[in-house]
This record gives structure tokens, C-alpha cells and sequence, in this order.
């Protein structure tokens, strides 16, 4: 297809795919005359993952992006480049250097300790805890996090991770892992306002 | 204390300070001499809750500007500040003119009915979770959201409500829900990540 097709079939603004072409998010079109490329099925798949990353998972252009790398790192082995892809979806926190940072971090360490994941040390899911910890205190939220981390466990465990393949092609591996990420982060973070709004109503009327 | 001191005990800066005491977003410290006010507890606080919403949360200050005008219209009935509130939480989703959006959004409403959830017609979380099952089918990632469902009502029925004090003074319940929903929802985030990170490692070392 032409990139004016490419373009009404993703939603995706014909600027906007230059503009991935030219950083490389996206991979050229056959050459099929000077001013002309052809787009294929592949084409239209990566610009709605993009799409999807930006609209639903909020990413900023730059994560994405990383997540791309590392996708087409030939050089990386399948599990690192997991790792990194999946570490780009997190937002950069800055730790902090007072000691309430430092209480917060110990305690997010001590529960996967506990909890007996396997998550790195340097996980940046590790910081991203320890500031919400940091801030619920400061506002006096209590916070009993074993129901929340149990339901991760749960719903990581039995659903998702057999929605991913690990053992088919690398690029196939991450975006399963990327988007699954993303989108039934969105779906269940939909659903807990939806059953806050329900709940609330319920107790109000009642 | 003074400004200096306020701003010193949030981590807000002293011209953030002033910006929001312009835009109303923060209550007027009481004046004690021409260009001298005296600040509190309460204003502390009410940074606070401004900085978790912007960070940990990642809300605009347009989307914290509406939370904190429904907490201080008197003339809102509380559940009618809380739903303001709470919906201002949600992302602003346009709905899509087409024939796969509004078979999501039928999907959402079928999904809400047969939960018995009491979700009002017009709730932006409708539309969120269509535009999300609209980016998934378009990238034939399948999904049942049913596990989902459950474990959100599980945990906000029985930990989230639990926090919140309906029949304390509005701004208390409000606050309580707000900082609830962002904070559990970012925390529960870093989880189902490090749950991720933790089995993909164990599916491929074993």
C-alpha cells in the first residue's frame, strides 16, 4: 500500500510517519520509484503499537522508541532485551536523599524479599515504590500492600504471562509483554475507577 | 510558618507556591503584615496532596484545579463532589466515530450490566475502557477481562472503602479517595510489573 493508505488505515498522520521513518521507529517501505515506497501489513502493525503506547500507555516518544532498540537489537540476548524493553515502560523517578526515601526503599526491598520475586536490584519498578511510599506517608495513607501485590501475582501468573510467546519470534515475545503491559494495565486501572464509583455509591445510598 | 519554611517542608518551590495561591489552587496564608503571611498544617497538606497527584500520579494541574474546586464548592452534595473528583481523575478519551469503537463500547456496557456494577452511563471510565479494547482487537492481543473485574472489586471493596471516611467532613473523603486511587493504582502499577519481571524470569531460566 501507498503511505496514503498506510496512513488512513492506522490513524496515523502521513507527517507523523516521516517523522517515525526518519528517527527510525519505524522501518522503510519498498523503494518502488524515486518519490514512491510500498507499505506492508508490518508497517501497519508498528505504527498501532505505537499508537497504542502513546494513546493508552502514555508513553513519551523517547520510551518508546527505546522500547524499539531494543526490539531490533539483534545482539541482545531474548531475555535482556525483555528487560530492557520492559524497563522503558517505567517512569523515571529521581530517589530521593532523605531518610524517608531511604525507609521506603528498605521496606519495597523486604517485600520482595518476602514475596520471594525475582526482580533485580536495580529495577526501576523498585524506585517507582518506594516514591509512592514515600508519598502516601507524607499524606498519612495507610497502605497495606500484600492484597495489591498478590492480585499483581495472580492476574501476571495465570493470565498474562500465557498470553506471551516466548518461544516464537523475539519481536513477537516483546510486544506481546509491551502491550500486555500496557493495555491491561489500562483495562484493570479503568475497572478499580469504575468499582470505586459502584462501591461508593453503594455505601452512600445505603 | 513562612513561605520560606512552607516551601522548604513540601518541596514545593517558592514561585510554584505563589502560582498556585494565584490560580486558588491553595488557600490564602493568613496576612500578618503588608508582604508577610503566616501559613499552616493546612497548607502543608494541600502541597502535599498537589505534588502526589502531578508525580505519582501524572495528572495535569488543570485535572488537580477541577478536583480541588468540586472539594470546595459548598454547594455540591458530597457524593456529587466525589463523583467530579473522581472523574476528573480519568484521562480525557475521545470516542471514535466508527463501527469497532462502538462495538467496544457496547462490549463495556454489556460488561458493567452483567457485573451489577453501578457505574453511571455518562462515566468517562466507559469510554477509557472501550478506547482500550479498541487499541487491543486492532492489535489481536486477546483478552478476558473478567479475571480483571474481580480483582479490582476485590480489592477496592475490601481494602480501598475501608480507608475512606464517608461520614467525616467532605474535604477528608475526598482527599481520602483521590490520593486512594492514584497512590493504590500506582503502587499496584510497580507490582504488576515486578510480578512481570519476576515470571518472565523464572519461564526462562527454567
Amino acid at each position: 500500500m501507498r503511505i496514503s493508505e498506510l496512513s488512513a488505515r492506522s490513524g496515523v498522520a502521513i507527517p507523523t510517519i516521516k517523522y517515525y521513518l526518519r528517527e527510525g521507529m519505524l522501518h522503510q517501505g519498498e523503494q518502488t520509484a524515486a518519490t514512491r515506497a510500498e507499505y506492508d501489513g508490518t508497517h501497519l502493525r508498528r505504527l498501532r503499537m505505537i499508537r497504542a503506547l502513546l494513546e493508552v500507555g502514555r508513553l513519551s516518544v523517547a520510551s518508546i522508541k527505546k522500547v524499539i532498540e531494543s526490539v531490533e537489537d539483534e545482539s541482545l540476548p531474548t531475555h535482556e532485551m525483555l528487560g530492557t524493553a520492559h524497563y522503558a515502560l517505567s517512569p523515571a523517578v529521581e530517589p530521593e536523599p532523605d531518610e524517608e526515601w531511604q525507609a521506603a526503599r528498605a521496606d519495597v526491598d523486604a517485600l520482595v524479599e518476602e514475596l520471594g520475586w525475582d526482580v533485580h536490584s536495580d529495577a526501576p519498578t523498585r524506585d517507582e515504590l518506594a516514591q509512592t511510599i514515600v508519598r502516601m506517608r507524607q499524606l498519612g495513607v495507610s497502605i497495606d500492600l500484600a492484597p495489591y501485590a498478590e492480585a499483581a501475582r495472580k492476574l501476571v501468573a495465570e493470565v498474562e504471562m500465557g498470553t506471551i510467546p516466548f518461544d516464537g519470534p523475539r519481536d513477537a515475545a516483546v510486544e506481546a509483554l509491551v502491550l500486555g503491559t500496557v493495555l491491561y494495565g489500562r483495562a484493570f486501572d479503568a475497572l478499580r475507577r469504575m468499582a470505586q464509583e459502584s462501591e461508593s455509591a453503594r455505601r452512600m445510598t445505603h
